[in-house]
């Protein structure tokens, strides 16, 4: 089927997870989460990695009832490993031969918290960033279904770099045909990517939490994180587990 | 006393009033509430043209008692007026002579509702537009007080127009270097007003909440609203009453 047998679809952006009771989606409509820096960019690192599954929890409670069970775990508060788990969520983490075929529980401070909500609003969930912007931008033109890209933002609040990776994802689908929006988050957050784009290292300099990353000595990950299509992995959530797409 | 004895003080913005529960305030903050697409654009034209005060309500009952005891109302949800208000909320219905002198009571679906919330969070409550920048940004240059913009957005969601203008408000107060700001949106806002500073109604066309005025045919105010520094007023809040401050 070409996109031409479709009707356009809805195209909307909500910056924080707190705007979700005011987003109006369907039983058509698959949600992206977008957590930049870092939880969205590591599971795509991890599924390029060979990981098998990754099961998103919200509490570390659940994360260390898991890690009794002799999981792998990967957790992490503010930006630190705690201290029951295997790794933080540095996606460099997520790139060694370890984590290969692996089932790896995972909780975060902002990004795993977001995808059990979007589960409850939307029929699909799938993970963006910047380093699988292509592939997944191919995926959800295939469907025939209605997006919205959720930020996961810091804390509840708005969030420049999941904005403009939002904005990013926006741009390709519009441009696609296959999709209208009326949404104001869309046409600020695509703009925000037209004026990021051509230098989106140094935009990221603008962002705060670069800057609480770098206090941390955690900031490693920036050039990484920003690399356009550096895979090519869609994760989505299937029975509340994360799997590689097979589309 | 000179702007070299202030220590820079504290810059940020809430996309709308859904995310307040979010931010840090404290009680050396200024609260301004920018609502362009009508209210706050309407209430500096009302001052400028001589209001003597207008008593902000958040429900349509509170402003209907008010019309039971003689007052002059101004109310809209959704752009329609009240069937019982003398007013509707276009910034030209306070350009008359009907009201130079006169206490109005006011209600709108989106500006309104946010400024009792804002006195709430802030020691002070003063209203923004695109038609007061350059006087608004004098008045909080000269006060020692950090600032937080609230845009009151659309039913709890992201608007267009008012964080562009929270945006030139941000540049202003930044480039006179009493401020600082580490604040996401203040970013986002500062990068969306140089995107559009240069042809600001044709920007005006992106936003959602024009195109909902055009319909009802209220948008002959886009012009006047997208007009910069077209009065020298600041209104501000003082005993949940707004009166033009003399600063």
């Amino acid at each position: 089927m070409n996109k031409e047998q479709f009707e356009k679809r809805n195209l909307q952006i909500c910056f924080t997870p707190a705007l979700l009771p005011f987003v109006d989606t369907d039983e058509n409509t698959i949600a992206v989460i977008v957590d930049v820096l870092r939880a969205t960019t590591a599971i795509c690192a991890a599924f390029d990695n060979g990981v098998k599954e990754i099961i998103p929890v919200a509490t570390l409670d659940e994360a260390e009832t898991y890690k009794k069970n002799g999981y792998l775990i990967a957790a992490e508060r503010d930006g630190i490993k705690a201290s029951f788990a295997d790794f933080g969520n540095s996606p460099f983490n997520f790139r060694t031969e370890e984590v290969k075929g692996k089932t790896i529980v995972y909780s975060t401070t902002n990004g795993t918290q977001v995808i059990g909500k979007a589960a409850e609003i939307a029929s699909e969930v799938a993970i963006g960033a910047f380093i699988n912007l292509n592939a997944l931008c191919d995926y959800l033109i295939k469907k025939n279904k209605n997006v919205i890209i959720i930020c996961a933002g810091w804390k509840m609040r708005f969030n420049l770099e999941d904005t403009v990776c939002a904005g990013a994802i926006a741009d390709v689908l519009l441009k696609s045909g296959s999709f209208v929006s009326k949404c104001d988050s869309v046409a600020a957050a695509t703009e925000l990517w037209n004026v990021a784009k051509n230098n989106l290292i140094s935009f990221a300099d603008k962002c705060a939490h670069r800057h609480r990353l770098k206090k941390l000595g955690l900031d490693d990950v920036i050039e990484y994180s920003f690399t356009l299509d550096a895979v090519d992995v869609i994760p989505v959530l299937k029975n509340n587990t994360l799997i590689k797409s097979e589309f």
